[in-house]
C-alpha cells in the first residue's frame, strides 16, 4: 500500500516449514504475515516425500487460494514465496516457488534478493544451449545446479551458489529434501524457528508469531542448511565475512512487530525518532507521522521532543487495487485518495511530519501540500533516515540514481522542491546507533549502501535494477 | 474490520450531492470515506432531472462499482448509501438507495438509523393491502409518503415524518428534488457542505475532506430540507429538543478524522484517554492500544500518564472477507489473524492495554490472553468509556442485554472473566465532558443511553433490535 | 442463441415440483431442459413449510448457481422460472419469482405470458397508494391478490384473476400450498406430470423427460390447481373457450423434443416441412435447413421432395455471451460468426433454403448472401409459416408492425429485398393442418393471430408490447 | 462436448497468419472456428517486428480472452493454439503458443500432434542439463532448434525436424519469421489460405471460411514452410511418402463445414452412412443419429435405406463447465443431461441409430437404453467406421488398448454389452472408398492404424500414449 505511495519496493518474502501435518495450510499463514513484502502473485509448493504439489497465481495470497485447495496440497513440508513485481511486469512465469520437474529429482525454488551478476550468468547458459523461461534470478539457480555435474543435490547447490553474486535468500525444496540458504554477506533477513517438532523458516518473524512458532535463530550468512527426515545440518559455503544486513528492513520494509537479527522494528524505529529529535529539533505544536512505516518514528519523536503526537494525517484503509483512481481534473479539484489531513487538529498549528525517508520527494511534496491546505502555520519535515544518494542493487526497488532527489540536490534544495519549512535528515551514525545499538558489529552489521555508496559486494558494470529486469 | 472483532456495528452511511457535474464519480468518492460504516453492499442513484439511474450491489464500493459505470449514472444530482448487514443477512433487496418507480414522481431514499414504532407501522401497512418487499425501515417512508394523500413532495414527506420514531437521517431524491431529514433529536450525525456551488450531505466530515468540499453546518434535530434548481430550503417538522447525538460514534465508530458536530473524532478519543489516565491510574511500563479505534484514547493516556505509547498489538493489514479463516484446531495451535502481539515490547513489561468499549467481554479477553502469551507480566485494561448496560435501539448492532456482559456482571466479575490484572471504565461524567467540553448541551448533547438507559425517545414494547430485524 | 438471430424471442420458462425430497435440485434440471425460452436471469424459491428460501440472478442458470447452493434451498416443494428481457433491460429486480413477503402468508410467483390491461392495473394500483416495483406483469397479480380482501388464498387468487386479461401461465408457492394457472384461451403451454409420488409442472414436456418424470396432461384453459399435502384440487375460473395455443410455439419457440398438447413438436415441423414442398414445390439440387429451430422442417421438405437434404448451413457452437464479436469493419470484410454456409457442399448448386418464419428480413438476407458467397448458383427460399403480419401481444417479442416485413412489403418484394431467386410462404390451412391434424378444434385450437390478426382475447388501445415495457 | 461423452479427444488445434493489420483479431476468430479441437486452453502471441507478444489462458477462447486484450497484442502476424488437456491436467504452463525468449531469437511454438520418440528426447536432453517446464512436446522441438548450433532459424529447425518422429504440425513465430511444417505422412491436417495479402494457416479450412479467407493448398508431408517480408518459401525436409491423414478426422473429429485435404467432411459422413446402408441394411421405421458427429452418416443411411431419418436423440445445448452435474443417485432415479432420446418420435418403433464409433462401449450402451426407455420395439446401431482395435499414437486420445472394447470382444459380445437388436459396423474398405474414393493415393492416403495395426511410423517400446503424458 504506502509502497505505492512511496515508490520504494521490496522483492518478495519467503517461508518454508518441514515435518507439519499441515504444511499448505501453515504455509499460507506465514506467507499471509508477509504480504506486505510482496502482492503481486503467492505461490505454494508442497511434497508429499513422492512428488511436488504445486499451487500458485498473480495477486494477493487470498485471490490466489481459496480453503478447498489445501487438500490439492498434501504433504508435510512446503515452500512459499509471495512476489514483488511491478506492474504490467512479467507476468505469471515469474510467479515462484519456481517448479522444475525432472524425471530424476524435481526442485521448488523461491527466492528473495538480486543477483548482481545475473546477466553475465544469463548469457553464459544461453550460449550453452539452456533455455531461460522466467526473467527471475530464480531460474539461474536451477541452471546452475542442473549443469553442476553433481549427483548429490547439497554438493550441486553449493557448485551453484559459488557461481552467484548479490544479495539472496533461497528455498528449495525437492521430494525428500528442504535447502535453505542466505548470502555471505546475510543482507537479506532470515529466521529459523520451531513450531512442535517442524522447522520453519521466514523472511520476518511476525511470521513465526502469527502461526505461534518459537523464534530459534537467525539463518547466518553463508551458511546453507539441508533439513530431511534426517534432520537438519548446516554448512558454510563461503568464508566469514561482517554480516550486512539491508537497513531499510527496519527504516521502512518490514513490519514493526518483526526483529530482525534480534532487533524489534518498531523498537528501532521509535529510537530513529528519538535520535532524530536530538539531532535535528524544532519548536512545534504537534508531531504527525506518515502512516504506516513512520508512526513509529513519529511518537519517538514525540517523546523525546515533548511535543504531543497527533493523528494529523490518515490513511483510507479501503484503498485497494480495485478502487477507481480519481482522474487528475478531480485530483487538481481537491478528490484525494490514500491520505487526508486531519484539519481539526492541524489548523492553525506548527507540524512536525515525521517521515521514514524521501526516495523521489513526489510523496513528501504532496503530503506538506495536504497539510498545509488543511490550515497548518508550518510543517517541519524530519526524515528518520539519511538521504538515499545510490541506488541498490541488493532487491530493493528503489530508483536509479537519476530519479533520487538526494542524488541530485541539497536539502535546502529539496526542502524548497517539497515545500516544506524545515527540512532535516538522520545522521548515519545516528542510525546505526538506533539498529547495531551496543551490539557486536560483526554479527550486527548494516548495509547502508544506499545512504553511503558503500556496496558490501562486487558491483558489475551489466549490473541490472531490480526495478528493469522484467 | 475492527467491527468483526468487537460485534458493534453501525448500520449505514449516507451522501447526497445536488448541482455537481460529476455527481455520481463525488458521491463513489464520499461513499468511499464512509466505508467504514458499512461493507456489506453499496448504492449510487443519480438524477439528470427525467430519471433516476440506478447502480447498486452486495459487498464493497469497490465490488459494486467500477470505472466504466459511472457513464451509466448521469445527472448533476445523486444520494448514496453504505449498507451494514448482519452477516447471511437480507440479501440485494435491502441495499439502498432502495428505488420506488411510478409513471408519476419516482423515488430514490437512503437512511442511517433505526425506528422504533417499524412493527407497528409495518403491520399497519399490511392490513391496508401494502407490500412490503424489503425488511428495511427505509421502505416504511416510502409508503407513508404515498399514501398521505399530499401530491406535494415536501408536504407528504413532513406527513411521513409525523409517523415515525426513533432515529434516522434521510436522504430521498426525486427526478428533480433532493430532500434531506434528521430525526427531531438528532441521534445520527449528519453534516451539510459546498463544493464550488453545489451542495453536499454526508454522514460524517471525513467525506467532505476527501473530496474537497467546505463544511458549511450540521443539519438541525427536526430539520427537512428540500433541494432543488431554486436553491435550499429548510423547514422544522417538530418542536425543538435537547440534542441527543450518539456518544459511540465519537467512541468507536466514526473515523477519527471526521469533526461531528464540531468536535474533532481523534481529539475527543484523546481526551477520553487522558480523562481515564486521571480518574483510574495505574503503575505500569508501557501503553498500548487495541487498532485502530483505541489508539486515540491510548495516545491520550500515554501523555496523561507519562507512561510511554508502544505498538504492543498490531493489526494484520491484508484480513479481508476472502481469507481463509483458521479452523478451531489451528486456532488452538496458536494460529491467529487480524490482532498480534508484539513480543519485543511487551515480554516481561506491565502493560496497560486500552480500549474503547467493552461489549460481550470475548475480544477482551482474547487479547489480554495474546499479551500475557507474548510474555506481558501484567495487563491492565482501561476502557474510555463507561460499561454498556443497555441495548441500543438507534441504529447500533449492539447485542441484546442478555449478550451484554456489563449488564449481567461487575467490574470485578468481568475482570476475572477476561483475565486482566486491573479493570476500569471511564465515568459517565468523564465521557461527557471528552466530547461536549464546555459547549452549550442544548446543541450539543449526546445519547448515553447505552450507558445509562436513559433513551432520548419512547421505546415500544415490540420495539425490534436493528440485529433482529432481517 | 438463434433468438439472436431472428429478433423473435420467447418469454419465459416455468417449472414447479410439490413432494419432492430434492425439491430444489430437480428445479434445477427441470428449468435446464428449458433454458432456451430465457437467458436473462434463473431463479429459484423453495419452501420448507415454514419459509420461502430464494436463490436468483442474471445470467444462464449455470451462471445464477452453483452445486453448493442447494443447501441454502430446503424444502420439498418448489417452484423455477428462467427469464428472457431484453438487453440492457430492467434488472435483477424483475428476475423471476418475484417473492413479497408479509408478516402472514409470504408468496412466490413466476410467470410465462403477457397481460394485454397491465398498463390500466398499474395506473388503477397506483392511484390506490401501491408501490410497484418492477416492470413485470408478475407484480401485479401479487398486488391483485392482497388488496382482494379474501383471507383464502385460492378466493384472493380468483379473484385477481378475473381482473387480468391476456396470456398467462402463473405458479404461485406460499409457505404450505401450490398455485398453478393458465390462462382462459390456454395461449400459453403448460403440463403436468408426475415423479414418483410429487407433482411436476413444466412449461415444455422436455423438462420432464430429462428429469425422468412421467406427463399426465395438460393444464386446462382457464384452470386453476391447488396442491398441498392434502393433494391437488382443480377448479375452473373462466367460462370455457375453444383453446387458442400459440402456433409460434410449434414453429419456432419450443424444443423439438418435447410435446405441446399431446403433438411432437419436432413431428409437426416435419410435416409443416412436407406441407410446404406440396404447396410451393422447386427444382433444386440439395435442401439445407436453417439451424437449429428449421432442420426439422428442412427434412421433412426433403422427404416429401426427393431433393437431398444436406449441412448447407452450420452454426457455431460456442456462440456465447461472452464472445467478442466482429467489428462492423471486420464483418464486410467478411469475419462471420453463428453463421456459416459450406462451400463443398452449395458450390454451384440449386438450393432450397428452409426456414421457419420471417420477422424483419435482415436474417434472411444475410443467409441467402452466404449462401451466394459461398457458391450457390440459385437459392429458393421456403418458409414452414404463413407471412407474419401483426404483432403479438401474448408474450412473444416479435416487433411492432412497423417493423415486421410482410406487414409492409408483397411477397415479391420481400424476395427482392433478401436476394433469394424464389421465395414462398406455408399457407394458414397448411400450418393449422401440421399442428391440429385430425383432432378437436375445441381442444387443440391455435391462436394464429400473428398472421391473421385474429387475437383471441380482447387487446386495448393502451397494450404495451412485452419489448417495450421494461 | 460429445468428446466427453464418448471419450475421444483430438489434441489441439493451430492457427496462424501473416501480414494482417488485425493479426490478433483474425487469431482469435480463426481459433474461434476451431474450438472444437480444444477446450482446456487457448493463447495467441504476435510479433510487431520487434518482441513476442503473449496472451494465454486455461479454459474456452472466451474466458481467455476479452476484447480490451487485442490492444496488448500489437503486430502484423501471429500464431494461435487451443489446447486439449485430461481433466485436472498439466496446468497453466503447458498452454500453448509455448515462449521462448532470449537474448537473441526469441520464439513461440504452437502443435498439434504427439511424437513417439518423445521420452527417449527428453532423457537425452535432461543428461545434457536441460531444464524441461512442460510435460508438452512442444517443448522439445525448442530445445532441439537451441542446441542444433545453427544460427540460421530455418537450418537449426530442419535439424530439430530430424530428430522428432510421429504425427505433427508445428506453427513457430520469431520476431521476424513464421515457419510451418508437417510431419513427413502428412498425418495431421494443416492448410494454408490467402486473407488479402495475408497468409493464413489452419488445422481445418472452416477457419478460412469464418474469417472470409480462401483456400489455397494443403501443407505437404514432409515441407517446411518459411513466411517473413520477404515472402512465402518452402522446402522438404524428408524424403516423399504416401500421404496417411488420420481417418478419424473425417469420421468424428473435424467440423462438418471443413474440407480436410480436398474433401468435405460432412460430405464424406454422409457416405459413410450410404456405405453402410448398402453393407449392412436392416428393416426399422426410423432412423436417427447420434448427435452431432453422427447426424451427417445418418442421414446418408437414410437417403440410401428409404427409412425416414428422425431427431430420435436431442442434445441439451447449454451443457457447459460449469453446469452441476447430477449425483449418481439423481441420475439412477433418471435424470440425463446432455442426451435426450425422444419419446415421440421412437415409442413403438424400429430404430437405427447411426454412430460414428465406439470406443469404449459405455456410451453406446447407455443412448440404445435411453431409446428403450422411451419405446422403441428395435435398436439396431450401425457404426459408420470399423471396429477400433488398437490405440492411437498420433495425437488422439482414445483408450489404451485394455480399455478398447472392439480389441477384446467379438461384434456380437458388443452387441450384448450394449444391449442392441442388431450392431454391425463399417468395413475398413468402405470406409477408405467414402474418403479418398477415387482419387490418388499418394496424395490421398489416410491413417487407419486404429482399425488396422498398420502403424506409418515406428513405434518405440516407450511411447507414451497423450492421455499418459501430463
Amino acid at each position: 500500500m504506502l509502497a505505492e505511495i512511496k515508490g520504494i519496493n521490496e522483492e518478495c518474502g519467503i517461508f518454508a516449514i518441514w515435518g507439519h501435518e499441515k504444511a499448505a495450510e501453515m504455509t499460507y499463514y506465514g506467507l499471509h504475515a508477509l504480504q506486505h513484502r510482496g502482492q503481486e502473485g503467492a505461490g505454494i509448493v508442497t511434497t508429499d516425500g513422492e512428488t511436488l504439489h504445486v499451487h500458485k497465481g498473480l495477486g494477493l495470497l487470498n485471490d490466489v487460494l481459496s480453503e478447498g485447495e489445501f487438500s490439492k496440497l498434501p504433504g508435510q513440508s512446503a515452500i512459499g514465496h509471495v512476489l514483488y513485481g511491478a506492474e504490467g511486469g512479467s507476468g505469471f512465469e515469474n510467479v515462484q516457488p519456481l517448479v522444475f520437474r525432472s524425471s530424476k529429482t524435481s526442485m521448488a525454488i523461491a527466492h528473495n534478493g538480486n543477483l548482481v551478476n545475473a546477466h553475465a550468468l544469463k548469457n553464459q547458459l544461453e550460449a550453452q544451449g539452456s533455455i531461460l523461461q522466467t526473467t527471475s534470478d530464480t531460474e539461474l539457480l536451477a541452471h546452475l545446479i542442473k549443469r553442476s555435474g553433481h549427483l548429490e543435490m547439497s554438493e550441486a547447490i553449493t557448485a551453484a551458489l559459488q557461481m552467484i553474486k548479490g544479495s539472496y535468500a533461497f528455498s528449495l525444496l525437492t521430494e525428500d529434501q528442504l535447502f535453505i540458504a542466505l548470502d555471505p554477506r546475510g543482507i537479506r533477513p532470515l529466521s529459523i524457528g520451531r513450531l512442535g517438532e517442524a522447522y520453519v523458516i521466514a523472511s520476518e518473524t511476525c511470521a513465526f508469531d502469527l502461526i505461534g512458532a518459537t523464534y530459534e535463530r537467525e539463518v547466518q550468512p553463508g551458511e546453507l542448511i539441508t533439513i530431511s527426515d534426517e534432520g537438519l545440518q548446516t554448512q558454510t559455503f563461503s568464508t566469514p565475512m561482517r554480516r550486512k544486513l539491508c537497513a531499510m528492513e527496519y527504516v521502512y520494509f518490514s513490519r514493526p512487530d518483526s526483529d530482525l537479527n534480534g532487533v524489534n522494528v518498531h523498537a528501532s524505529r521509535k529510537i530513529m525518532g528519538k535520535e532524530l529529535a536530538k539531532e535535528v529539533p524544532v519548536v512545534a505544536d504537534v508531531v504527525t507521522g506518515v502512516p504506516d512505516s513512520s508512526i513509529s518514528a513519529a511518537i519517538g519523536f514525540s517523546e523525546e521532543s515533548g511535543i504531543p503526537y497527533e493523528l494529523g494525517l490518515i490513511k483510507n484503509r479501503y484503498v485497494g487495487r480495485t478502487f477507481i483512481q480519481p482522474s487528475q481534473e478531480l485530483r487538481e479539484q481537491g478528490v484525494k485518495m490514500k491520505l487526508s489531513a486531519v484539519r481539526g487538529l492541524v489548523d492553525g498549528k506548527r507540524v512536525v511530519m515525521v517521515d521514514d525517508s524521501i526516495v523521489r520527494g513526489t510523496t513528501s511534496k504532496r503530503i506538506v501540500r495536504l497539510l498545509k491546505e488543511a490550515g497548518a502555520k508550518e510543517v517541519h519535515v524530519r526524515i528518520a533516515s539519511p538521504p538515499m544518494n545510490n541506488p541498490c542493487f541488493y532487491g530493493i526497488d528503489t530508483s536509479n540514481k537519476g530519479e533520487l532527489i538526494a542524488a541530485n540536490h541539497t536539502v535546502e534544495e529539496i526542502r524548497e522542491i517539497i515545500g516544506a519549512d524545515s527540512l532535516a535528515f538522520l545522521s548515519n551514525e545516528a542510525l546505526e546507533r538506533s539498529i547495531v545499538a551496543d551490539r557486536d558489529m560483526e554479527q550486527h552489521g548494516i548495509c547502508n549502501a544506499c545512504f553511503t555508496g558503500n556496496y558490501p559486494t562486487e558491483i558489475y558494470p551489466d549490473t541490472v535494477l531490480p526495478a528493469y529486469k522484467a
